[in-house]
């Protein structure tokens, strides 16, 4: 993406016509003074869409947002982090109402205009009598300051929070969208572990932001992996409020062209800070593939090499090893041929007609211990291709899931 | 499988009518004296089967070997560890190729007779300066004595050698199975690096006797995954002599069916050392799926299980947590509930009906932490069931393949 846009503050309350807030409930750990209960809040009415895990389990947050989003106007949305109300059955489904419930009886907006994200622990019941009495005081702080908060509070192992926004001319109006993002476990294609809300003060027809976001999700989110496990959480929701009163974007005009770009930009922005904020990773390694026969082929090889165990310990230790990528590649299931595939780090040819080049190892070395570079891989077969965004594994990211999340440490 | 068979020593040479050797090359480490080439010699020109690996990027040996086995008979495999002679373009096949011809001139038996197989690196040309030399040795030094050292001399990063036989009344014959195996490392469904070489004495129709091995291979070696890697020389080689002078085994015949049990019983036994002896690995785990809707929603589900990063680290952690479990049933591709699914650990229940049971934890944390136990995964939607074999993930085994086999140490 070669498209430059101009970064501002504010986060999720950079558009227009947005407040948010952030509370501590104790869900996480009923000792901490961890925040863990965000709201994202729109003055005014905003066509929403969204795009969830296709996970065949499903958290109950993600079932009635999902069911929400069919309404055509959304208001808030609730999220928290410490428990993901998932693998909790029919009571889980309840949980999940009551927390919109509460939130649309103390804004005085419809039940179905207010969505709810939680991410955290699987299998665990919600601990309702910590949240529910804590949403009054969270709709209270709601201010157009609430973002790093709310940032913050949708953390779990991630290490930082992450958010970002950018304003932009279209049609003569100031149109501006913001998002804050969550990321760290259970990363992978077609979705993280993740949790991302976007809003925008642009005016919008809904279906077209509907096409916008999922062309967006299908560049980003869904091209980043961790560890390779698709999580029963995984949100995207973007908000439109119509706040920058700019003229409708509509489907096929070059405003709706230029809105695309704009947010493909903004989340694979912050999937990048997702792979970055990996538990315990050290490297970002972008994988590019290039001539395959078919898109689906270029994106069986990218993912195939972004999730190998061994091609990611190789990089962890600084390893040029283009044999575990060709491995790889092979494995795959694309159509590949071996004496046609070429791979590079950081543009330096490690392998050609599938054997090894002359590049001196040296600095094939030198490209792989950069804490960020890129493998490139061409099949030469077609004109198809491809980018995923990855990490190595490190023996700390091991470690550190060895039990971190252990259901026994909780009950 | 609950069939049990009379196991014996001698391994490779425990039928009648082989003969094998081992000798140091300095593959691995010209410093060395580890062995790293072997043979396995039949004294009468026996019938074969083979199954290789479905990795699109085949070493040299394997495309060798495969066409060797389109004739009708066999005499010998020669096999090096140290270097996998893949990646290494047309000058690979040569050298696979004078491999077998000099051991086809030494032996005086047809070229075509002689199979070969190597595992190691991948990407650096054959040392056969190295090898060539020793293979009049190695013929030399063939004996009913020499499958330990040839099982040996197969060995990669494994810490031990993986031998086994057994003997069996056959139509009132006693019928010898013998064989050798390499595991360790880039273990996955549909093969792992691995190397297995099958003797026996039976008389056996050739047809017969590749389905049987096929079946063989589908109820053992395509089951297991250390890693999730495939590697591009899994070679499994199973050949039949004839010196037990039984009836000859017929498809179909009650002596075909025993002499398959007695295959996959074999190759089970085999497939079950390669995962305990995984790199660094620290537990085994039989994934155990029931209750699918089909064979391939049941495989599905195991080898997701089985291959997740997330639930393999929690295993090493002592950690019974089935939501991680869940997950990976969940972006399994196959066909499952939510509400009906059942997950155990050593047959008590972790999760029911898709949410926890009431087993006390400690108890759970029990069975995870014995070095060997059971998952047990219930769909409850429909009859077809799957078993997979599997190891936890360490931080010790990230830490041994972040280097160990790199290309840039054997330049």
């Amino acid at each position: 993406m070669e498209a430059k846009f101009k970064e501002i503050g504010g986060g999720v309350t950079a558009p227009k016509g947005y407040e948010a807030s952030s509370v501590v409930c104790g869900i996480k750990d009923s000792r901490s003074q961890k925040k863990d209960l965000a709201l994202v809040y729109s003055e005014v009415p905003a066509v929403a869409a969204g795009a969830f895990t296709v996970n065949r389990i499903k958290a109950a947050p993600v079932i009635v947002s999902a069911a929400h989003l069919r309404g055509r106007e959304v208001r808030a949305i609730i999220a928290n982090s410490g428990n993901a109300n998932a693998c909790t059955g029919p009571h889980g489904i309840l949980d999940a109402k009551a927390m919109t419930n509460t939130v649309s009886a103390e804004l005085g907006v419809k039940p179905n205009q207010v969505l709810v994200c939680s991410t955290g622990i699987i299998g665990v019941p919600m601990p309702m009598e910590r949240i529910l009495p804590r949403i009054p005081d969270l709709i209270k702080q709601r201010s157009a300051r609430g973002s790093k908060g709310a940032a913050e509070a949708i953390m779990t192992s991630d290490t930082r929070s992450k958010s970002v926004a950018l304003k932009m001319k279209l049609g003569g109006k100031e149109v501006r969208l913001g998002a804050i993002a969550k990321g760290a476990g259970m990363i992978c294609p077609n979705m993280a572990t993740m949790l991302c809300f976007v809003t925008t003060d642009a005016v919008i027809d809904r279906s077209e932001l509907k096409k916008a976001t999922l062309e967006a999700v299908g560049e980003s989110f869904n091209r980043i992996s961790v560890d390779g496990d698709m999580s029963t959480n995984d949100s995207v929701v973007v908000l439109a409020n119509g706040a920058a009163k700019n003229k409708l974007i509509e489907n096929g005009s070059k405003s709706a062209r230029k809105f695309r770009t704009a947010l493909s930009w903004l989340m694979l922005k912050l999937a990048k800070m997702i792979v970055k904020d990996g538990e315990r990773v050290t490297k970002f390694v972008v994988v590019k593939v290039f001539g395959a026969r078919t898109f689906a082929d270029a994106r069986k090889v990218a993912e195939s090499v972004a999730n190998s165990t061994l091609v990611k310990c190789s990089w962890n230790g600084n390893d040029p090893n283009w044999g575990r990528i060709i491995d790889a590649i092979g494995y795959s299931g694309a159509d590949v041929q071996e004496d046609m595939v070429d791979i590079g780090f950081n543009g330096m040819t490690a392998c050609s007609h599938g054997m090894a080049a002359d590049t001196p190892v040296k600095q094939l070395e030198r490209a792989v211990s950069k804490e960020s570079f890129s493998v490139s891989i061409n099949l030469n077969l077609g004109n198809a291709d491809y980018t995923a965004y990855t990490s190595d594994l490190s023996p700390e990211y091991v470690d550190f899931n060895r039990a971190e999340y252990a259901v026994s440490r909780l009950r």
